[in-house]
């Protein structure tokens, strides 16, 4: 019988398995730096994300294997009278268990948290260039109302 | 002599402007509720943006008149070998001096305010309703390579 699919948050002996993911994938490979020892800037980042109470990273897990990573972040904002939104950004999964919904276990898991920290509104921006990602997203509800517009800074 | 347009990060005494600024639009005059006094919401939410080191809720003033805002968030990533990013929300100027530039001065503050904090990339979603958005902010440099997806929670 297969082990079921959890979730927690990760710890910093996680983080070399999240960037062999992060870099593993068509987009990653071109930005990320999955080297030993790993580029200290992951290092410095996991412990900003882990000392911040409103961004948590995530992974999903069966048994002592890490299967998928989100980062979720939690914000308040003035606007829609003064309510919470979480963002979701950095989802991958492990290639070898692409197309078996660990991906839709993540979402869901996320958009549960959003909902437990009071969140009217729970958002991610995705590259147009992976197509089947915008049609993942929006076969788990999301409507893709929005342009996200990013800018590159030196 | 015209005065300049100057920037200051937000009290609580400018949060009155601040709604009645958000409510002042086509879209938000749905979802705000600017009344006297203030709903209660608006006042948790400017003091859970005050106590966050990674929010800052900016306003343009010139003389006593505050004319726009924005709220941005500065968060730690994994992603882009562990980067942060500056995020761009709830821009709004006040309706009397539209298209003098306020808009324009604004975001380049937060580019500016973006670099100084060392985010490698600056990024917003624009709702797809909103066209002269769009053409305002890849004017300005930003690249709409992403969609921007949305989820209500209950």
């Amino acid at each position: 019988m297969e082990k079921e699919i959890q979730f927690r948050i990760a710890t910093e002996q996680d983080l070399d398995r999240i960037v062999e993911m992060l870099a593993d994938d068509e987009l990653g490979r071109k930005r990320e730096r999955y080297e030993q020892p790993l580029p200290e800037s992951y290092t410095k980042a996991y412990q900003a994300i882990t000392s911040d109470a409103n961004n948590e990273l995530v992974v999903a897990y069966q048994g002592n294997e890490i299967l998928g990573v989100q980062q979720i972040t939690f914000t308040p904002y003035i606007t829609h009278q003064g309510g919470w939104r979480a963002t979701i950004e950095g989802v991958r999964t492990t290639s070898s268990v692409r197309g078996k919904g660990v991906g839709t276990e993540l979402i869901k898991w996320a958009i549960q948290r959003a909902k437990e920290r009071g969140c009217h509104l729970i958002q991610l921006t995705t590259d147009k260039q992976r197509v089947d990602a915008l049609r993942f997203y929006e076969r788990l509800g999301f409507k893709s109302t929005h342009e996200g517009l990013k800018m590159k800074l030196e």
